[in-house]
């Protein structure tokens, strides 16, 4: 049997001030392509469904379609978790009477404790148990049982899952944490201050998978079969060479086969271009991937008028500007012996940006004057 | 066949800062008895089922409890539509889903055209079409035709779903909307400016009921069997005298048989006291309801310290005080030719109230030295 593990779809994220949602749409359209063209047992979604735990109603139509098209149309079962940006008791929302329509919202420890038990041809039946996320108070109260760190909670919830296990049947565990040892990216927001958020893989060894979220770079943690699928799409430029889909899992009878990465690609893609304005705007002019969320750093070493103006003329999706070559030049001059810039040296910049002509002999002497006039006055 | 038919729950709303949850969850628990003991084949909410299109988790756990009960325990379907209060795409979500385990949520014009068939003994087939809250753009946008008045939109509606009428069925029409000629309460929020949200109940006439939303006080409008149930609850204090609950509807073969008013009655009930201070207080030391949500209009003709305190010592759920007695004795001093009250009157009023005596002559005379210094050091 197989089946498809995706996480940390972040439904309704801006970037920048920028909505992504049109980028969430068309990837979430591959993938329902993918499962038209290639069916499988069940789709899983680890957690981070939204964004935020009260989601734009953008989102929440957007997420309704996709369920219409994959629960719906295409006939297979989805088990959704809630991670910590969702507000599980929204999200869970009417999921007693969602079921027998094959939608799984998972967002409690009464359901988790409820596998969804799927029939299959190549792996019997197939138990999947949905651990929404939590913290450890929310399993002290619980339980009532003396847990202070997120790896405690994690182990006795895992523990609580395990004495559910039915005899002959593959168990799947899904779950929304971070395990340690794994590799963070910049666009995941911190479950707790200081490392006390890390939880062992460990816990985690009796499952046959184990479909996490959270991290979004894809990796498997400790053994083949304890994996993230990393996030739907790029959600930062730090994760410009992260490659972004889901995990298509095998399982037979004798429990984990195979995890496979399958892209999934954003119409615009995030990455990070340098190099100096006159250069990025050559290269942009022939650039196809030309309407690509854009970080620019810009490698000029003297001051520029408008540079995001001129990036977007031909890179129309320029979010964010950097300008380390500035810095660059600053650090330098203050090394050589206090030749800091002064601001007649920072007008003339600004002159060649704006009139590209030098000044001439008589202009640079009247702005100098009035640059003296105006630092004696101020002193 | 029998249903109820019940609107406006406003889950989740404040009252002057009070959370009225506990009194809905407690109402709704009635409701959820009675069907318990009266069998019915099933429970209509024409509307405004929160108080927000962005509802507090706390009424979302509210709602997720009775439908539970309700369709999960009682084996009852449900039928809700959406009103002006809530988020029709937020309540919808997942809606598809639900429908199979007895919970029609109609928040679209697409799911208004599937009518909610139920196969019942002494009526067949009943066919229930949730209309949902609608204004005449939404109408003009869906339906690419001339629509500028909320009249116009719900006839041409009606006349859509009136094309979808079965052989041989019942037809309920579920609809949140403000019927003209119908009475008004203090706590509905208006559907437009200057009447022009006024719709005839003559578009409604070709079914067999019509359980209509919106409108919080319980009636009938044009037939009787176009009606309001009426809020869940009271809503403000203007409601104090309008009897809360759900209708009772019966239908047969041949359509409408009966509607009955069957109460709920809220822990705190909504109502206004008038009186002198002294007077309510003395009533409210005996008052077996005395922790209802009060309006209190307090008839005392001069000046009183802390009034809310001393009434929320035998009447702790005060919400709102009114002085109209003041104001008539200011009215009535204004008129006796310029005898309105001094500093001097109002100190001794303040003085009896504080220390329960009268100045004594001395003490007057200190303070009306006073004041007169002070008058004539502010001139």
């Amino acid at each position: 049997m197989k089946f498809i593990h995706t996480s940390d779809w972040h439904l309704g994220r801006q970037f920048h001030n920028v909505s992504l949602l049109e980028d969430q749409q068309a990837v979430l359209e591959q993938l329902i392509q993918y499962i038209q063209n290639n069916p499988v047992d069940a789709v899983i979604v680890a957690g981070d469904i939204y964004d935020r735990s009260v989601p734009p109603t953008v989102a929440i139509e957007l997420l309704n379609r996709v369920v219409k098209r994959i629960c719906g149309e295409l006939n297979t079962p989805m088990i959704l978790i809630s991670g910590n940006h969702d507000g599980a008791e929204r999200l869970g929302f009417g999921s007693e009477q969602m079921k027998n329509a094959g939608l799984h919202i998972i967002s409690n420890f009464e359901d988790m404790l409820n596998p969804v038990v799927i029939q299959t041809k190549t792996a019997g039946l197939v138990a999947f148990y949905g651990m929404p996320y939590n913290d450890p108070e929310q399993v002290r109260f619980a339980y009532k049982e003396a847990v202070s760190t997120h790896d405690e909670a994690h182990k006795l919830l895992a523990g609580k899952i395990t004495e559910q296990f039915q005899a002959g049947q593959r168990n799947v565990l899904v779950s929304h944490c971070f395990v340690d040892g794994a590799i963070e990216s910049e666009s995941e927001r911190p479950l707790s201050i200081g490392g006390s958020d890390r939880v062992s893989h460990e816990h985690f060894l009796n499952f046959d998978y184990v479909a996490l979220g959270h991290l979004h770079q894809p990796q498997k943690k400790g053994e083949e079969y304890i994996r993230y699928s990393g996030s739907l799409m790029k959600y930062s430029f730090g994760e410009q060479n992260q490659k972004k889909g889901f995990t298509l899992v095998e399982l037979d009878q004798n429990g984990f086969v195979s995890a496979e990465h399958i892209d999934l690609i954003a119409p615009h893609e995030m990455r990070i271009i340098e190099g100096e304005l006159e250069q990025v705007i050559e290269q942009g002019k022939t650039d196809p991937k030309h309407e690509d969320y854009l970080l620019v750093r810009l490698m000029d070493k003297h001051a520029i008028l408008n540079p995001m103006e001129k990036l977007r003329a031909v890179y129309p999706n320029v979010l964010h500007l950097e300008k380390p070559g500035m810095l660059i030049g600053v650090e330098q001059e203050m090394a050589q012996a206090k030749l800091a810039r002064s601001e007649i040296d920072m007008f003339r910049d600004f002159f060649i940006e704006a009139q590209d002509s030098h000044l001439s002999q008589e202009q640079d002497q009247a702005i100098s004057d009035i640059i003296k006039q105006l630092s004696q006055q101020s002193q």
